[in-house]
């Protein structure tokens, strides 16, 4: 009876982290996508008109769709959340907690992946590549470098965000094969 | 008794997949890592001599660290899998196998890392930025890129080996806590 008292108290204290993490993915991830979707610059270099928006740079592109992906997986997952803390069901099934498992998992890579570039192509940005004469844009597009700047820590909080979120859903999942049950060896 | 004899079936079997994993991860590792770090291309333009290497292009010393890095790793995990195995010992104690998760999460998020970051620089050096004024160095370096392009296919079935076994250790780990062990609310 204890015991079954201590594992609620742990899941309510896994279930509540759970959904403060999808609230700041969700909140992060449009912001991220917003700041760096909207993010223009023109300059004007011997009377051309240059513009620099976030589509010439490929990474920047992915970064984007992959935060709205995990910002519309969380609202999903978030009341999916909420619907099970009002009901107050503790026990996933197996099926669902595969899926969330799953899902988790994907957009977990999906975000670090998707940093891990966007954080490359910023510091080739930043600092050039002067072995391969690639040039500082940085220094021509200040002002948006700097917006793209802010929505890239927004995008790594999201990302780190959903590592976590996946190693929670891994043991909620991974636990329903628990050693002692019967039916822990049918998959 | 029954369910006994499947648990230690099934525990065979994950160990066994993951020494292979841990085998291939080694191998390709090891292959990525040399393939990359001792690519050299030297042209002659008017009369000056370029050396393209991989230090030049900071995503790829990332990706050879992080490789010899993972290959150092799982040869260490592969000899711990093997003792396992001929000392027939089934279940994990916990410490042991958080250890494993910790670490096979890490790498699994270093090797996706380093592929993505890789994988972006790959792409502006075959494709370019004309936008950004930065030019193809693989027209320029071919041979130099082609060997880059084969330490970056091993690297990418290292990630992907990664992510898997990084699902099999939250398995072993998490399974521990089973819902109907009594210690199962100890953390």
């Amino acid at each position: 009876m204890s015991s079954l008292g201590n594992r609620k108290v742990l899941d309510m204290r896994i279930r509540i982290i759970e959904l403060v993490l999808r609230c700041v993915i969700l909140g992060l991830g449009i912001l991220a996508a917003l700041r760096i979707g909207t993010d223009t610059q023109v300059r004007e270099i011997f009377s051309f008109q240059k513009k620099a928006k976030f589509t010439d740079m490929k990474a920047l592109v992915f970064l984007v769709i992959a935060n709205g992906l995990v910002a519309c997986y969380s609202l999903i997952q978030g009341l999916r959340c909420v619907v099970s803390m009002v009901r107050g069901s503790v026990l996933f099934s197996k099926p669902l907690a595969w899926v969330i498992f799953s899902g988790d998992q994907v957009m977990a890579y999906i975000t670090v992946a998707a940093i891990a570039a966007a954080g490359q192509s910023a510091v080739f940005s930043k600092l050039g590549q002067p072995e391969l004469q690639w040039m500082k844009i940085c220094d021509m597009y200040g002002k948006f470098c700097n917006q793209v700047g802010e929505g890239v820590v927004c995008a790594f909080v999201v990302s780190l965000s959903m590592v976590i979120l996946s190693c929670i859903s891994a043991f909620s999942l991974f636990r329903l094969y628990g050693a002692n049950k019967k039916n822990s060896t049918s998959w």
